[in-house]
């Protein structure tokens, strides 16, 4: 699935929890990239960088100085914009794509031209929600309520139990 | 759906947004009970507080001082309890109640009586997760994938929209 998720408005201090939740999310989801705008984290980038090499798969994370002239480009180069909001319409009405979605998630204040590039904005309910939860959930939907189970050149590999816990390592 | 949320071991300063954002998922999700441990937070509880004010609904929490003789006293009652782990058994095969469960979910240090007292240790996908989006996933299960639509009482109510803000507001 080339679906990407975009951040806006990191910023380091208020945001670092979310949005490794946000980038976690994704990336469990079966998200293969991840893009933020705001301030530059760099340990955000490298705690997310620390699981992918611990639990395999090729998730990834680029800083954007611009998101406006990138997603201007996204969309010339056909790509489609689902922007999470809880202003939007139900998210279980949104086109199921799996090529070239780019769902974007606020931050702490939205700029409006995003209500008007988003080919969607998508509601997870009309209720005041967690962005990390909706982009849960939405990606869940568009991936036809399957999580992906197979992560690439993964060192630790939890092996799911009733009780207790089990994760095994591969040989270096 | 009578199903509760634990929030486990809630710290002030690090954990103020990741926990009022498990209380906005449960509450989104139709959740009317929200529990927590760890430090007593008067201003998050504030915060989701005037959520509900606004948004209806009939949800609230309740700090706990001890988890452990809470636990104890909703088994014995009858409830059962769902933990929400990365070690646990795939979330999709845990029985739907609609009574009596409690959802719990972990804080930095779960304590490891937990994973003996829960009737099921739940894993929303075997990779590192946000304990937000997979608790919103579990709720959507055990829901039937659907979202609540009615908030009693509510006094604003957002109307959705393809593009743009609407929020109706109920004369005082």
């Amino acid at each position: 699935m080339a679906v990407s998720v975009l951040r806006l408005g990191h910023r380091i201090y208020r945001d670092q929890r979310i949005t490794t939740h946000v980038f976690l999310t994704a990336r469990a989801l079966g998200v293969k990239e991840g893009f933020y705008t705001g301030q530059r984290d760099t340990s955000m980038e490298e705690s997310i960088g620390h699981i992918c090499k611990d639990f395999g798969g090729s998730f990834k994370i680029t800083y954007l100085e611009n998101w406006k002239s990138f997603l201007q480009k996204w969309k010339s180069g056909g790509g489609r914009i689902a922007h999470l909001t809880v202003y939007g319409l139900p998210f279980k009405k949104t086109p199921k794509r799996r090529d070239r979605l780019m769902v974007v998630v606020g931050g702490e204040k939205v700029p409006p031209e995003i209500y008007q590039m988003a080919d969607w904005n998508v509601a997870v309910g009309s209720q005041p929600h967690s962005e990390v939860a909706a982009l849960g959930l939405f990606l869940y939907e568009q991936n036809g309520r399957k999580l992906p189970e197979k992560f690439v050149k993964a060192r630790l590999r939890v092996v799911p139990q009733e009780r207790g816990k089990k994760v095994l390592e591969k040989a270096p």
